[in-house]
């Protein structure tokens, strides 16, 4: 089980998944190296991640499960769900609403945004899909500061200014392209489509090397 | 706009992006340090990617745009849409089975699988839901390859362990958990909570560095 390279960021989930599976089997305290053998890193790897966060242990004991996973959680955030809203309710937009394990990943979506005038006044998951010409009017007042663009391509750059215009300045994006914003502005690309293709051409390709990233 | 690394393969769309825009403003030749110029990347990065597709432009002239457009999607798979089995039919493998684009990006996926009675015999965007348990068996007999995993974590190995047991050898996992499968499966793992990790505590960091990744 070799796994290619990782940002240390996200590795942290897998302790977190790990932590679960050893809480539920009863375990209260864990090592370093058990949370090494479970996740597939090697035990210097996990102790840098782990000092990352804040969470320390004691020597010779491990760490206590159930505090390093708070701990864990609130240095992804996770623990403190951020207002954003949501502009393109196709399917992925519409699902993205919907999953509500995000909320308890820092993301709570308050307000659904669309062009498209049959879209508007849906309810999608209690959520009202309201017209982009509301966004930026809204986004200032409710001091909004996140956002997930889940349009089609060609039309996420003017979404980005829209959001940027409103005061948001981190951006969840699912489309492919690039997008122009100022300095102050964070953006995390999801581009699903470029996942298929790594999932493609790494299968077809045969090379030796981590099959699983 | 300073992008963060990207393995060269996740680069391709960006390009294939790049070649729509030019295209739609009615330009039919590119060349290198055109495209480099929209999509962000030094020429040299821009020409080594396009050479592992096995692009080639003339000398001083560029590259013919279409045939490009199409050597490169031929390159990630997306002209050649893989049969596949989808297992987690929640929010987001119902979205997963209504995203039409995965179609032009490799992916057709022809039935789905859920645990849930409840959910059982459901259509969604035309594909019947089927009990998990026939999993195995239609697998082999249709000779599925492909296979996307959407159902909560604590239950991805039990379905790749189904997956691998019916010839599927390429896995799209968008559960957190790395899978222990055998050295002949690829697994592309698709970890949108990692995502927001990412974006939260890179946008909280405030370091220098890329704001986009």
């Amino acid at each position: 089980m070799r796994v290619g390279n990782l940002p240390g960021i996200r590795r942290l989930p897998l302790y977190l998944d790990a932590l679960r599976h050893f809480m539920r089997d009863g375990v209260d305290t864990i090592s370093t190296s058990a949370l090494a053998a479970r996740t597939g890193f090697v035990v210097s790897v996990v102790r840098k991640d782990l000092e990352m966060t804040g969470a320390y242990g004691k020597t010779g004991v491990g760490f206590d499960a159930r505090e390093l996973a708070l701990t864990i959680e609130s240095f992804l955030g996770w623990d403190n769900p951020n207002d954003a809203f949501l502009a393109g309710v196709g399917s992925l937009g519409s699902a993205i609403i919907n999953h509500d394990e995000f909320r308890s990943h820092g993301l709570n979506i308050v307000a659904a945004f669309d062009v498209d005038p049959g879209r508007i006044g849906w309810r999608v998951h209690g959520i009202e899909v309201l017209p982009i010409a509301k966004l930026v009017d809204l986004a200032t007042r409710m001091h909004i500061t996140m956002g997930v663009i889940t349009v089609p391509g060609p039309q996420a750059q003017a979404v980005a200014n829209l959001f940027v215009e409103g005061g948001i300045n981190r951006i969840w994006s699912f489309a492919t392209p690039i997008l122009d914003v100022p300095d102050h502005v964070t953006v995390k690309r999801e581009d699903l489509s470029a996942g298929l293709a790594e999932l493609l051409v790494r299968s077809a390709a045969r090379r030796s090397g981590p099959k699983q990233f």
